[in-house]
């Protein structure tokens, strides 16, 4: 069995799609960032980082979506989404980072700003850059990194739903993907999955 | 084959040391930072994010540290650096991902600021906060994410030279692990190690 610790409208969706797609034995359990739950002392004894997405698995807690995803998917073989060649694989780890250190970066720099810098007007400047750092980041996924239709090319695999949150960042600060019909196109694929629809009911606003 | 696309002093000596470490067939192609080489057409032709490291492999360029750290393992399979289970892998993944798009990203904050904010007030205010969440990152790295004597225990994998690092960004920012003893004896372990002595001395000041 295992435990998504989530919170509605964060990252942790995709995790919660793939958990769905690979038909998973799991729980979740809610952590609220707007509640501030993710900085109680008992969800930091499980989660140092004090961060959102966590798995629970029979092993222990993981964290960082990157792993955790890869981590559904290898321990899911049957649904066979993970490439077959190590280059393959490093193509599918490359995007993860890529969304996790860069795109989900440029994006924090919006609401959790205050993590660079301590000086408001500074925060205020940071907030100010994220659309055109979120635009670059969307060109450069449709000019370069996405294959199309899915991710990495003809099948559905476990980067995915972390690449249908470039979309929903972007939503969240008033841009759109119409500029970007690959990106466009691969929202709107994962938009019609039941997994996606399934896992989005849960994230809604409670 | 195998080409690292490095620039001396970056984040790219992680791939450097362990492409010695397995004994890899490579090799090395300088691409300044502090000369902008990064930003020519030559190279982001190759690389569109313009970015170091890239490793060139037969298959095409691969990107982001993570990807090409256990790549370069994974291709290896001879130097045993990769975990057996996919519990442990995805603590390798985890790791390897909080060190990309968090202390990374910390540290990027001071030389790059310029990624996230155009007011050089608001990059100052930014270069303020670099070594408080630098000390934040090494913390935690020592208390919860360090197993000791290497990153996840008692082998040496391939999260080590990126775990090395760490120490090298605190260094550049005036400070040292004196307070983090595993760290500081992992740092010291690293640099016994003669693949970490001879990637160093391509990456001194040329």
């Amino acid at each position: 069995m295992l435990t998504l610790y989530y919170s509605r409208g964060s990252s942790a969706l995709a995790a919660h799609i793939l958990l769905i797609e690979v038909g998973a034995a799991f729980d979740t359990v809610e952590v609220s960032i707007a509640g501030g739950r993710h900085r109680t002392p008992e969800f930091t004894a499980l989660n140092p980082k004090g961060r959102i997405p966590a798995l629970g698995t029979p092993e222990g807690i993981l964290t960082e979506n990157p792993a955790i995803l890869e981590y559904i998917a290898a321990t899911h073989p049957h649904a066979g989404l993970i490439p077959g060649s190590p280059y393959d694989q490093a193509r599918a780890r490359s995007l993860c980072a890529y969304i996790c250190a860069t795109v989900h970066v440029a994006f924090a720099h919006g609401k959790r700003a205050d993590r660079w810098a301590d000086d408001p007007a500074a925060r205020d400047a940071m907030r100010t850059k994220v659309r055109e750092n979120l635009l670059d980041c969307a060109d450069l996924l449709e000019r370069h990194l996405l294959e199309g239709p899915w991710a990495l090319g003809p099948r559905f695999g476990y980067c995915d739903p972390y690449l249908f949150l470039v979309g929903r960042w972007m939503k969240a600060h008033d841009l759109t993907l119409a500029s970007f019909p690959r990106m466009e196109a691969h929202s709107r694929l994962m938009l019609e999955r039941p997994a996606t629809k399934t896992a989005m009911q849960a994230h809604l606003p409670g």
